[in-house]
């Protein structure tokens, strides 16, 4: 089958590669009908060292299920199913609390092989805990705003959980990226007042705006840390979404929390320390979030995306064939794309 | 008036210095019965560059109300109060949530013409948002109990808070110092079922048990990650309180944590930056805490205290006059005293 490996940084080509099979009797096959690209795959198209075998890339699908494992009982031949960013048995300790990103026995797709969403078909680990049926068929208009439960919606809503964003509150979200403009679907969902995006391109401003950010600050450093704190009294916002993962941003997003609040971060983090820890401590600002578990976020956000009340698709402003998948990690590269959507 | 004055590293000298008096209408004067030498107060200790007008010290302290300004209305002459470690309106927009330690009018003992707690009375500013009136008498045999509200027991609780101690929850304390210790007692107060103590001094892990320590572990750095795990199934601690402050602390309770956990840190951090950021993003761990609100917790804490359900007293293992303060620095400077507590 077809799929998409990365050599080194720039080097991302569709190759031949063995087809995806079941091997564990909880394995499910899932032919994929969407993928997408995700701003995290850009950290290694920027500096991935040279390898010789490549690496396997994507971790966002939607597909229908081809063949199951023995032991797999709920999900179905023919079912169409959206797979989290990661795989999880949804039965251990970690699963029943909902972090599923902790999963005693998950993992990441694209490793031990373990196929990437960017290619034809999935071998899917752990089918029943993973997946979650969708109630609609494959090429069902919902398709984006679906795929997007699969980790940019789902990564935007841990921000917004783990900076407590709650009625009334003030959320600022940094970052205008796929993640942040998610941040802001969220911000609104769970009845922030104020929403501040802290971004810099007029597309992606347009689409905050119309997901419900109600200001936007286009400077940066010290100068956004002054502008947040102008709209918010002084004090800075209740809740922030760190939506980059660069020590600037966090700096940022640190510095315009307001004494008492809380900083979700889901940007990958750049660097090994969190910073501002004196600031942070005298003001009380608490640091949350991580990797989000998108699995455990699916059921809660599935019948908003269903019913049309929220649209994450609109992230995706490219369609990309396989062959067009090099391209599309060049277009994202250069902020020409928000982000790509594939169809294989 | 009698009071003390640091004047360097290791340089603690009782001063004579002008008498308090009320400045503003919303101050009280209080003649101090029971003042605290703090872990807090070691940190000038160990490096303050030296001073020719030196720095007034004391932060925790209880006293008998002498005279108050004309616009005090709840803090009556005779009055026996208690003041937390920082003063503070009641009344602004951070008062009211809890936070009193962002006040907007609020401030530090010892700075800007307010007196230091480790002498012969204060100037208390905002008297009627930062005093809390007991209802015993100036020499009540719970004086030292009640003399931790002002801090340790305050900052104990805030750590044990921030880290969402719980019924059912394993909770780790790094420090066995008197906050450490007070966190002990927090987190069992708070429902914990399993409560870890990382320490070294046998006196003071004897009273850790006596405040309900299920177990201790003495090892350091890397071993003591290992023995938590090994006491926690593996996972580590839902809960941990960092009591200390130093980067090696903070990378040891950071390290404890399960996934899914929190840090509540109430150690003032000696570095700028907090370690572990990437672990911690992958394990979804929450960095809380930071200086403690104690006159939000105080209302909270004093049932407790009043009726003998917590002894968080038992900190104090030496008693000094005001003369013999300077000693009482160097005692807990070299941990030959948990904590002093001053009677002027």
């Amino acid at each position: 089958m077809r799929a998409t490996v990365m050599f080194g940084a720039g080097d991302v080509r569709i190759e031949n590669v063995p087809d995806a099979r079941l091997i564990e009797p909880t394995d499910a096959l899932v032919v994929v009908t969407r993928a997408a690209i995700c701003g995290s795959d850009l950290w290694p198209y920027k500096s991935m060292e040279h390898s010789v075998t490549g690496r396997r890339m994507g971790h966002e699908f939607i597909g229908v299920v081809e063949t199951v494992g023995a032991d797999v009982r709920y999900v179905k031949v023919g079912d169409v199913v959206v797979a989290p960013f990661l795989y999880s048995d949804g039965t251990c300790v970690f699963c029943r609390e909902g972090l599923n990103t902790s999963c005693l026995h998950g993992g990441q797709w694209g490793l031990d092989r373990v196929d990437g969403g960017q290619g034809e078909a999935v071998r899917v680990p752990q089918a029943d805990g993973t997946l979650v049926v969708l109630p609609v068929g494959a090429d069902d208009a919902l398709m984006p705003s679906l795929l997007t439960l699969s980790d940019v919606m789902a990564t935007g809503h841990h921000a917004a959980v783990a900076a407590k964003v709650g009625p009334g509150r003030t959320a600022a979200v940094v970052g205008d990226g796929a993640v942040g403009l998610c941040g802001v679907i969220a911000a609104r969902r769970l009845g922030a007042e104020q929403i501040i995006l802290l971004g810099r391109h007029p597309d992606r401003i347009a689409l905050a705006r119309a997901f419900g950010a109600t200001d936007v600050v286009s400077e940066r450093g010290e100068e956004a840390v002054e502008r947040v704190r102008e709209l918010t009294d002084g004090f800075g916002a209740h809740s922030v979404l760190e939506c980059v993962g660069y020590e600037q941003s966090m700096v940022t997003a640190l510095s315009i929390a307001r004494p008492g609040g809380a900083v979700g971060r889901v940007g990958v983090p750049q660097e090994q320390s969190i910073p501002e820890a004196v600031p942070t401590f005298f003001n009380n600002v608490t640091v949350s979030g991580g990797v989000a578990p998108a699995r455990a976020y699916i059921e809660e956000l599935l019948p908003d995306v269903l019913e049309g009340r929220i649209e994450p698709g609109r992230v995706f402003d490219r369609v990309a064939s396989l062959d067009e998948v090099p391209d599309g990690y060049r277009a994202m590269n250069e902020r020409e794309a928000i982000k790509v959507m594939v169809r294989p």
